[in-house]
């Protein structure tokens, strides 16, 4: 990993462990975790959440767990500390790897046609400051539409750095970056200020959500990818947190799944 | 995060250690693996391996990595340690509890019509016995087709406990199993003894490969469940290791990844 893509995830860590709401439950919950990987019922007697986080995790990102409405409670640490941990950087990291490598051995045509489909939140841009606050919890309280649009108005949202990286890339080879989210549209200026300062600052088209679009994300997307299709773009990579931005209709001649234990659109 | 997995990667160390064919290189393995979660230069300035194997892992069961030919070099031992510790087996558990809660969800038709695919290996048994072997290693020696057949002769694969689990429910639920594999038609009477003995007694259909099938495991597979489809059944489920068993036509109406590092087929 590059040493000033570590230093910023390092003070990404140190601010926002400074608003982490659960840090005096933490050894207990550690000792859970270690419990985990021995038999249900510990040397004590006393009773061992019975989800695997690792395979709960595990369940979530191969799609096997779908419509899930939030964490089970007994992974909430878990998740905490997977997202500000090393953990989560190095899997977003591989999966950049692995879509720079593809994106390398691509056979460009030239005539500028070839986009890349980029989602916004948890793949372009990081919302890990908002979700390790207190009144969020990673995901284990219920959402809340307000003060999660009041945060995106705020613009701050830091890149996650191996998607800035794999962007960089795909923008020096000649493909051209589109951004498909499903965020407001009346949160663009907020978005393009966002993007800019989190070094994204070209691209092809930038996609919100308008009022009359369909609620579901598959259903928005596809219909937005099918229209660049139809003006003559090929999608030739497409990025995501969510499985509903890898599924569905002209999803693109690759597919990269970015991890996302926090939340599930559907 | 660290500190569980640290405490898992030992966990997995010490459980494997006894049936791993690679005693020799645990030390120097193990302090690799638990290096990986310190910074990739370590204290005493040795080069540490560059690959992440969680992220390897995620990277290969997401579907983000394909038509990868061998393991990487640096996680060989983790694969050995994964498949033969804990971690896997809870792995396969919780994608039998998905999908059996998704199973007695649904409303049956009453007239027989539902079926489930289960493909077999790594799915419905477990080569493990094979893998575990020197001269295989988990993946990390080149396939040799020749050795593979003689061990599926043999008919003594295990069930894997978490699909025998789902099969078991699938059948008394009445949705009827359908067992479809790249195994080679000749190879037919050892599969039927061996699922019996593994504990799957009853199927609707057994389809192995034969001679003139395409070479490409999603093409036949999916040629398969077109026929399947056409004969008027209804894929409710479909389970398999490979993604090349969960995608093409007529996947079904929801399918299940099973953990898989050890090999990938197109």
């Amino acid at each position: 990993m590059a040493k000033p893509v570590l230093l910023f995830l390092l003070s990404l860590v140190v601010t926002s462990h400074a608003t982490c709401p659960r840090d005096s439950n933490n050894v207990r919950n550690q000792e859970n975790q270690i419990h985990l990987l021995r038999p249900i019922t510990g040397a004590a007697g006393r009773n061992i959440p019975e989800i695997d986080c690792l395979s709960w995790r595990l369940a979530v990102e191969t799609y096997n767990l779908r419509n899930w409405g939030m964490l089970p409670s007994s992974c909430e640490d878990y998740v905490g500390h997977y997202m500000l941990g090393k953990q989560y950087r190095k899997d977003c990291e591989a999966v950049a790897d692995v879509a720079i490598e593809y994106a390398k051995s691509l056979k460009l045509s030239g005539n500028g046609k070839e986009i890349w489909v980029f989602d916004i939140d948890e793949t372009t841009l990081s919302n890990l400051p908002y979700y390790a606050r207190s009144d969020v919890q990673f995901g284990a309280l219920p959402y809340n539409a307000t003060r999660f649009d009041e945060w995106v108005a705020t613009g701050d949202a830091p890149a996650v750095p191996a998607v800035l990286r794999l962007y960089k890339t795909v923008l020096a080879l000649g493909i051209k970056p589109v951004f498909l989210s499903g965020t407001k549209e009346k949160l663009r200026q907020s978005r393009i200020s966002n993007l800019n300062k989190a070094g994204y600052r070209k691209w092809e088209k930038l996609i919100l959500k308008g009022q009359n679009e369909p609620h579901s994300s598959v259903e928005y997307k596809s219909n937005k990818r099918t229209e660049l299709v139809e003006a003559g773009y090929i999608i030739v990579g497409n990025i995501g947190d969510q499985w509903s931005d890898l599924i569905g209709t002209n999803v693109g001649n690759r597919t990269f799944k970015v991890p996302d234990p926090m939340y599930f659109i559907s």
